[in-house]
């Protein structure tokens, strides 16, 4: 980051058209109200019109319309979005730890531990278990059985894999995310709860991003699968056997029953509930706190819950919904002698 | 599990009447639709009648009225989930870690480990602190001063008990979980908060259940409790002094207030929350992402909240909701009014 | 402990007035229905009247209008809950851990760890980093590169922080707690989600506790700022960029969305979601369960969601819920009608 980059640079990287001094060094990359000379930023769309003249940041990121009057120096984007992204990760990308084992990590004999790859203090990876190359592990990993990471993954301090846990590549896990633990099984035996063993386990494919204290489960047999490009926030559950469709990307605390399939390009708000068993179509958006009730078969918004108004109102209003029913079957009978009336009026 | 079982030796642990080849060999337990030779599953009811004809496993179980018309190799249960459960226990229990104290284990010198334990790498085992017999920490965990776990129970990996917390038998707590942490005691002193030091304890009976990441808070004074059998799902929030009944079971991402306390044989669906010093009688269901907002003094089922509709229905009956006691006073001043039309119709 | 403390002691401590025998020694503070001879507890309000009569502590804590007519040893405060919480804290605090580091700690060569800390087994402690003086930081910890922990803050076990992050003085984190990790923040490519680097860090003030295993993740720019003397309890997110005031205290598993700015002294009941780019101002109590989906700029109690009754009750009036808009018409079409009615009728 010390040298920065030039503009034309950042132009070719973030596939930007470049317009004005391609010369022009960039060190980082700065919010629009903060960027200062020598920092790139960017605007969105027209509604943020305004920072053009107010921003002091020697180049800006803009969409097609708004650099058309432009006279300062700046990368056109039909997706100014995704062009900063890019630029944020060539300007601020972070050495990853260097390779090597840490010494007081514990690795089984019979695991195996690919070239190039750290693997953090404390660590524990157990028999079976292959690692391959790139991947990183942070300190205090415990990486069950049997398990496999591919090439260039990071797990983020403090995660724990299950026995059997399969991960694809270039997936990041962060800390304190645990994939594999006993799905919640159990078959009532009349006096108490029998537990049915765990036996699947949890595959997660390439590119998959895993929030915090994240708990995927393993299946009660076969696996619970998360997709190729998956995103999953911070502190959701996801119970045995669900299936989580390609580049889906679900919000924090949001929980998932058994046995639930998810589609392809989902994205899920966050503390939202989908209950168990049901099917969820591509390309579904469920907005925040959300219970979905029943299998989604239509592409589309969906959402439920209530939203916050004054304590007072909102007491006088939940006595009402629970007497929602009586009240619309008096509407309903109201209606009907109201038709009377205008019967007899009409005679 | 190379060996296999005899379906005699089946029904036999299951607790089922054979029907048919009493030698036949059996291997592993397989859902219904990918089962194959050597392969055993199961069918719990009527509504999967159709499995019968088309699954390629080598035996099922299955209710008796099924199994009256069935020519195959069977296992007779009047509940077949709870042999199928049990089946699973005799083909695929995975062999425990060995006993032992893994060398890089922190262990206090004053603390006892009680034999045939298996203590993994990296645990750490602080002063006061008894272990009985057969169990099993693995790698990562924490175990502060003072505390007690019972025979046979198992912690996974990373999970943290604050001092002074009590582990019955034979329980299950899944990596991540942290039992005992401060409960969220404040008095404001009309600047900030004072805390107020939390100085009991987190007690667990025997063959409790506690899922990954869920949190169960000590007393603020005396324990919180835990009782046998009770099932906890992963990131469950358990406050200060509640009291859990024997056999209840709770879904995950669940959240209980302080100072509440629920009976036996409950079941509390996810995401669900009780708010503060409730009573909640035995054998209470609560559906998921309910409000519990007063005390539940009969048994029954119970519910709130709502269901995801089109979003842009929704928007508008979420404006409505907040218009509800308002709208029911029109209704019943519409009542009156046409009271007051029918009365001078009728005169 | 063993010694216990004179009334006129506690009396000094907890600021309160004493009425009574100055000498009498105190060892524990008890709950009023549980204590014994010996021991302290407290009647907060009149509605506990009855408790003077039955109970057996040696020593009450009382408001005024109660103490004016106890004949028994009592400290007077006008508030008995504080004034509880700092008796508590003067009879039952327990030791810190010893001073010093273990030798299992893992430290930084450039790492810096100040005189009289505690830095418990198998902590990690990366380069850069500066420990301040009286830290402790127990078992299992991760602390990345260049990260901040003030004076006399306290660490449970397996708690992480990512690089960079600043903890204030006197902060308690508790067990399985992350902060810094990285912020939800994707720009969609048109086939695939590419992430967008979390450059930012995460900010904790001074006196502010955080609750086991919740999650606050580092800002994508800039940083993610908790407050002095805020409160969060377990199993709460906090997402990218937000920030949060002075004194402020959240309930359980409650999700901040990102860049969500909350005043000073708010409180947050648990399992509530707040919308992202929110702005909550001082003094605002959210009830639990609600959803914050717009800002709140005036003082005050808000609420929404619905609370539980029988569920073939709550069946008819979720259905109904969804209906809720068109039942709104035809409440407003009846009301029509009824005036024209009305109308003819008056002609």
């Amino acid at each position: 980051m010390d040298e920065g980059y030039s503009l034309q640079a950042l132009a070719d990287y973030t596939g930007s058209r470049l317009q004005g001094n391609a010369a022009l060094r960039l060190y980082a990359v700065v919010s629009i109200e903060k960027a200062q000379a020598g920092e790139l930023s960017y605007v969105r769309n027209a509604k943020y019109r305004h920072f053009l003249e107010t921003s002091q940041a020697s180049a800006l990121i803009l969409p097609p319309d708004l650099a058309e009057t432009y006279r300062g120096d700046c990368l056109v984007s039909q997706n100014p979005y995704l062009a900063y992204a890019k630029a944020v990760t060539l300007l601020h990308s972070s050495p990853p730890p260097n390779a090597g084992i840490h010494p007081s990590a514990v690795i089984a004999e019979d695991a195996e531990v690919a070239d190039l790859c750290s693997i953090g203090a404390h660590v524990v990876i157990e028999s079976g278990t292959r690692i391959a190359s790139g991947v990183i592990i942070e300190a205090g990993c415990v990486i069950g059985r049997d398990c496999r990471i591919g090439e260039n993954s990071r797990l983020y301090p403090n995660v724990t894999l299950y026995p059997g846990t399969e991960i694809g590549k270039r997936c990041i896990i962060h800390a304190g995310a645990v994939l594999g633990a006993d799905g919640f099984g159990f078959a009532p035996d009349g006096k108490s709860w029998f537990k049915i063993p765990q036996v699947g386990n949890v595959v997660v494919g390439n590119d998959v991003e895993i929030g915090s204290n994240t708990c995927i489960d393993r299946a009660a047999m076969g696996s619970t699968i998360i997709g190729d490009g998956v995103k999953l926030d911070n502190l959701l559950q996801i119970a045995h056997n669900v299936q989580i469709g390609e580049h889906t990307a679900m919000a924090a605390c949001t929980a998932v029953a058994g046995s639930v399939r998810i589609g392809r390009y989902c994205q899920i708000g966050g503390m939202s509930a989908i209950a168990g068993h049901l099917d969820i179509t591509d390309n579904v958006v469920v907005t925040g706190t959300s219970l979905v009730s029943h299998s989604l078969t239509k592409p589309g918004v969906y959402s439920s819950g209530t939203t916050v108004v004054d304590n007072a109102v909102w007491r006088k209003n939940a006595v009402r919904f629970n007497q929602l029913d009586k009240l619309a079957r008096r509407l309903q009978e109201l209606e009907r002698q109201l038709a009377v009336l205008q019967d007899k009026g009409s005679n």
